[in-house]
């Protein structure tokens, strides 16, 4: 492929090798693909104008900048002057024109102090120190008359406001910085990702700013060229007359391509077909969206489907199964916008009715936005009018949606907003509540001192064996916070709570502590370890001020020898709770693959 | 706010209400919302420009369309003629030229054959019969003067090659169509939907063109403002002189405003700065997208983490846990697309060196378009060179990514493309691959008749105890295929299998069958039963011609009574059976909440 010609306006740009051909695609998850001569340096040209429009906005207020430069295409050629009638407004920072004024509005006292500004922050875009090509600059700068002809226009018309001839040469210097395929690819993915840097993750422009740079990119990039360019490759992207050109697909991947041949327009021959052929197979065009919305919510299920991991008795596992229902609980994942919150916010007002407890678990949620924060406040609100409570978990790596809330709910902020770390602590104390307010029978015997008569693992015992067995049980106590069964210890004795609650954990891989269930007075722990010998696997700790009766593995033992029907009610009885808990384990799984 | 004019160009226009105000807000989830006067009736006008383009491109080839008809945004007013100098193509089909030019386009043996079609494909984007409003047509057909020039000038330059006043005539009737703002939501939504009405599901236009028709609005569909319009509410839109606008953001939602107060160019006052404002509050501006890429990988195990539901013995399951690692499970959700598709890719890569077994579990994923289906088939050819095996699950729901491999893979589609249902039944193909290959004497096991001593159950037992249960079991055979546990039966017996396989299943509210579990010789099942008495909760099916032994409650029971000792070490060993089945649960739970 050998159409169009290396530009030559520019006597520097007529050195190029019309065959170098380099192409770069970086994406959001900071992975970059390369071919051909990606590393070749070439200048940058007008590809600057998108990052310098960026410093434009980050500089000065909005009204400002919209004042003094504006946004429409032109139809227009990349050298035309195009300035608006009447107000002298060039009309978008992508013409020369309009990045001259940009370039004017960059902060800095100095004009090299501009141009500074300008170098370190398209050094963050690529993620590497950037520098100037001399040669191209001054070749530029003998024979920018058009561009300094433009600088006096713009000063004429106040757009400028300072002399204009040292703001062209900022400009002539911005174009003659030196970049590669690999850079570009990099910079685009950056406008792609939000302003951060997909590789180094430094900010190079505030997210606010990057919809304006893409939205020029999109409507004026290409010249006059932008709408069949939109039309065939759907994305937003720059060119420069080196034969550089830059594509973005916002949220996904950023493309850098190098080819010095061009067309009349001023855009990479090959750039543009290489473009539209990398747009085609991999489907990048902009409003070739698939609809996700739907996939916000990853589970969810009531509180009579599963339940938190604190054990409990039979009488609660019944309640729970027969009212969970008022327990309403939704893992989300993904991102929270207008259109995802949506979804969520319809599907829980179609469940509301007999909803008394709604969590929102957004442990695996990427990000909030203000709408989302919005649509959550209003729900809030409106569970709240009717008396039911909204709590979030897993909002740690969410503080937007906390500022948000103090912001909205002000004084009811601390009785309104409720969050807990970990969604099955959410789980446990809604169904708490449950059972407190509806169930208060059942609650109490929770609360309740157990006798061995009522234990778990004794149901089925006479009442002389279980004398028997008490007999043999020694009573211990332990103060919150003490350890009753250690991690790695031996297993020498079985634990029946009488008093006080308890609690199994293990450490995790980060050191953090996961709570794998809370006991209530006349269940046992520690059993299995006596079937198998094996070492603890867990350890238990008491969560209040407890009370236990324990028995011996050695006693155990004996107890088999001398009344095994003992100890076979006992195996029964610990059989029977593990096929409870393992049918419980079955149902939950079967929810969440 | 009071500013702008009714447009009274056509006469019939004048007679709006200038404060009628209506606005409707339907995501791709077909929910709908209205507020104001969204039933009142007005005339689309242009608004029909790009549904009509869209079935232009439907009725001819993409070069004719393009051969006739540009997609540059012009910068002039909407009723400009802007023909191209030379070939007389109108500039873009947002214009009346482009749009007339569009209307001839459109296939029909007649003008009434080609707006019938025209009617019934606006009815089914607005998901109701729509009808024309003969008053304003018998209006702009008595004033179009300046349409019908348009129309002999297209004549003119064979843009149109029929006589071109029944074609303006075509365009009059289709901008005299009556709708109202819910319809415009509806029509803007079934864009943003890829063609399909989501609320009817049925299809308005062919996916493949939406993307062209969102490209056109996006650079052309607000005239002049086309440019700020993007960079301030950055959706693509169409605004038509009797006050609508449509607007649409892809994949999420399509907004539909009426107010009939215009601006100078055309574009209803109240409507922009109402776009302006949703757009701002509910973060709907298209470059505003968050990386949503990494989110494709739902969870990822290995078969050294988690085990298919087959029972496994001992030695199997120290077996996997060992070299389990060989197997490597992904689970997907959301869409696959270039960017999604990549991320997994790249994980796939660095986790490849000790990987023989890959599972691609599809069940949650929602589409898949063609560059992911390509980059699944590199990556298949990459993993079949270095002989290692890529299994696809859950891939009903896709037939493209059947179809796709087909073509590519030819000859070696049988054979490269191996998928599953059921990612458990996958799982079990590939762990039992592990075993024959690379443990051949624990795979032999399973293969082999088990007698009592070897019986799980009975680890523990003297050779004379084993003996006396022996005496008491009864042998039967099963064909494959036969019950030998029939779902809620009365449990009399436990089964020891002792040759072949048998296989748990329960039947799902669709009806289907779920595996539960498969067992192989020297396991027991039923056993549960024995303990509280409750009926069978699963159905148990020969899965191969097997031999089981069988005691009876009764005999358990008697056992107890008569050998302690015996039914002690039962009891032990199915204590212990079932804390290992839960400790699996529990450690596999924790990797998919």
């Amino acid at each position: 492929m050998s159409e169009g010609a290396v530009a030559t306006y520019i006597p520097e740009l007529a050195k190029a090798d019309p065959d170098w051909f380099g192409l770069s695609l970086v994406t959001t998850g900071g992975e970059i693909y390369e071919v051909g001569d990606s590393r070749q340096s070439f200048t940058i040209q007008s590809i600057s104008k998108p990052f310098v429009y960026g410093l434009a906005l980050e500089d000065n207020t909005r009204a400002e900048v919209l004042t003094k430069l504006g946004v429409e295409p032109t139809g227009d050629a990349f050298n035309a002057i195009s300035l608006e009638a009447g107000t002298g407004r060039p009309r978008n920072p992508m013409i020369n024109a309009g990045a001259i004024a940009a370039a004017g509005m960059v902060e800095g006292k100095t004009p090299i102090a501009q141009f500074q500004r300008i170098l370190r922050t398209l050094s963050l875009y690529a993620g590497r120190e950037l520098s100037l090509d001399e040669s191209v600059y001054r070749s530029e700068s003998e024979t920018g008359h058009r561009n300094r002809a433009i600088g006096h226009m713009l000063r004429n018309f106040n757009i400028l406001t300072v002399p204009p001839e040292p703001i062209a040469d900022v400009y002539f210097k911005q174009c003659s910085i030196s970049v590669n395929c690999r850079d570009l690819g990099l910079m685009a993915a950056t406008l792609a990702n939000g302003g951060i840097n997909p590789v180094t993750m430094k900010q190079a422009i505030r997210g606010e700013y990057v919809e304006s740079v893409l939205s020029v990119m999109a409507s004026c990039g290409m010249y006059d060229y932008a709408g069949e360019w939109l039309y065939r490759i759907g994305m937003p992207a720059k060119s420069g007359v080196a034969g550089g050109i830059i594509a973005v697909l916002p949220g996904q991947l950023g493309i850098g391509i190098f080819s010095p041949r061009l067309d009349p327009r001023g855009n990479s021959v090959r750039g543009i077909k290489i473009c539209d052929a990398l747009s085609r197979d991999l489907n990048l065009h902009l409003f070739n969206t698939p609809h996700t919305s739907l996939s916000v919510i990853r589970v969810r299920f009531s509180g009579a489907e599963v339940n938190s991991s604190r054990r409990r008795t039979v009488q609660e596992a019944r309640v729970l199964r027969e009212a969970g229902g008022s327990i309403q609980v939704y893992q989300l994942q993904g991102n929270l916008v207008f259109s995802t919150a949506e979804v969520l916010v319809r599907d829980v007002l179609r469940n509301v009715r007999n909803m008394d407890y709604l969590i929102l678990d957004l442990k695996r949620i990427l990000g909030i936005n203000e709408s989302a924060c919005g649509l959550f406040h209003e729900l809030l609100l409106k569970l709240s009018a009717q008396r039911k409570l909204m709590i979030f978990t897993g909002v740690k790596r969410h503080p937007g949606l906390r500022r948000y809330m103090k912001a909205k709910l002000a004084s009811s902020f601390d009785r309104e907003f409720s969050t807990f770390e970990e969604y099955d602590a959410a789980l446990e104390w809604c169904e708490n509540q449950l059972l407190n307010t509806k169930f208060p029978e059942v609650a109490a015997e929770r609360e309740r001192e157990a006798t061995p008569e009522s234990y778990e693992l004794f149901q089925g015992l006479l009442p002389e064996e279980i004398q028997l067995v008490t007999n043999r049980l020694q009573r211990r106590s332990f103060r919150a916070g003490e350890v009753l069964i250690q991690t790695g210890a031996e297993a020498r004795e079985v634990f029946f709570l009488s008093n006080g609650f308890a609690v199994a954990t293990v450490t995790l891989a980060d050191g953090g502590q996961k709570r794998l269930g809370v006991f209530s007075p006349g269940m046992s722990f520690g059993e299995i370890a006596l079937l198998d010998g094996a070492p603890r696997s867990a350890c238990v700790l008491a969560d209040t001020d407890v009370a236990c009766d324990i028995l011996t593995l050695e006693d155990f033992e004996n107890l088999g020898a001398t009344h095994p029907r003992i100890k076979i009610v006992l195996l029964k009885n610990m059989a029977l709770g593990l096929a409870r808990l393992l049918r419980k384990a079955n149902r939950e799984m079967s929810l969440f693959y």
